[in-house]
């Protein structure tokens, strides 16, 4: 349950506090509308706020969709092009203005939708360059065999940092630490990328999945040599 | 319905892979059962198995619970001190030994359950460092509260990697797009500590939230030297 309140909570929260910050004074938006859109994120949840206020900070107009009408507020601090529906359906990727896009961010939680949503705009608008949130590495497999580049497991990154903080904790040194959850990293993408090219075959995936946590051992036990990990790199 | 569905999608594939490899050649995990474990990780989905498998590549010893049983043969492949049970019930910490972890990793997904689990750690083994992942600024405010020293939002860095990602695609350099990045993190994380202190006063909250939003914008409009960036950040 907590997993559907919590994204609630924190979008009532923010309405609540931009209601309350609106009250006293309205920030004047013009500058972002009087530049043509060039980014539409699609899902405004945490995921994409973050990518919105970095749009907007950089003074890059951006519209933003999201399912949620309770996010209506929240999202109408951001800009004054913003739709309120599903960006899964054609018509409102239409009415965003999508084919003015330069880029696309699915940043939606839903995985069908995101993958709807890919579809749609690969097929009707396939000049705008998609950047993908992934829920996990079966999403991101998927995303990655409808041709998508740049991919982003939503949870993947976080954990990263969390597995430094936790080396750290246990006496690592910072530098000790970005050493290895680069190499981790690296290590990972790769194999990601090996077990995408067989994931509808159970003996290579089988293969692909054993081979890497091999080289993973092998990664991390021996002192490898950047030379050593670019080639491990290149195997894949 | 997604949000629920995809976490079981990926245990079930993994699972599945799991009990293929397995039935194959089974992995000796003595080196690891003979030393003591170090590192209790609570919550073994998406995010604890990356703290996982970064720990074991590593050599060092942790324990992980879940409530899932349907981890249970992918968390096997982990070690051998693996618990199936409520990492949020003082019997269950007891069991799994955590008077003897330096660290605890709270990484489910449950807020709710996340902070009982803190509060029981804190209560009865005050000595074991926390490293807590937060869902939101919400929960995050709430584990500040409780003293956790390292909390990290789950899906905050992969959302900054991903504004990295469209700041390049928009044709920023990477060095560029670094140095926005890590000027937004830094101004984020310094608002996240002045609206915990303010938490509670709606007004504060709000003065907060808005000085906040304007330094933002001057921190990305100017060419902020390291000096200037670095006295916006103590002023918290």
């Amino acid at each position: 349950m907590s997993m559907i309140a919590g994204p609630l909570l924190q979008t009532l929260y923010d309405a609540k506090l931009h209601r309350l910050l609106v009250r006293e004074k309205e920030r004047p938006f013009d500058r972002i509308e009087a530049r043509e859109m060039r980014v539409l994120i699609a899902g405004f949840g945490r995921f994409g706020q973050i990518i919105g206020r970095v749009l907007r900070a950089r003074r890059i107009p951006f519209t933003a969709v999201d399912v949620s009408t309770a996010n209506i507020d929240f999202i109408r601090r951001f800009g004054s092009d913003v739709y309120y529906g599903d960006a899964s359906r054609l018509d409102l990727l239409r009415a965003a203005g999508t084919d003015k896009a330069a880029a696309l961010v699915v940043a939606v939680d839903d995985v069908e939708a995101s993958l709807r949503i890919v579809e749609l705009v690969q097929q009707h608008f396939p000049a705008v360059k998609i950047f993908a949130r992934a829920r996990n590495r079966q999403h991101a497999f998927r995303l990655m065999a409808m041709g998508v580049k740049t991919i982003i497991r939503e949870t993947y990154a976080s954990s990263l940092e969390m597995a430094s903080a936790v080396l750290q904790g246990l006496g690592a040194s910072e530098a000790e630490a970005r050493v290895l959850i680069e190499r981790f990293r690296k290590h990972d993408e790769a194999t990601m990328r090996r077990q995408a090219a067989v994931r509808d075959d159970d003996v290579k995936l089988i293969a692909a999945a054993r081979e890497a946590a091999l080289q993973l051992e092998h990664l991390f036990e021996s002192d490898t040599a950047p030379e050593d990990l670019q080639s491990a790199d290149q195997e894949r």
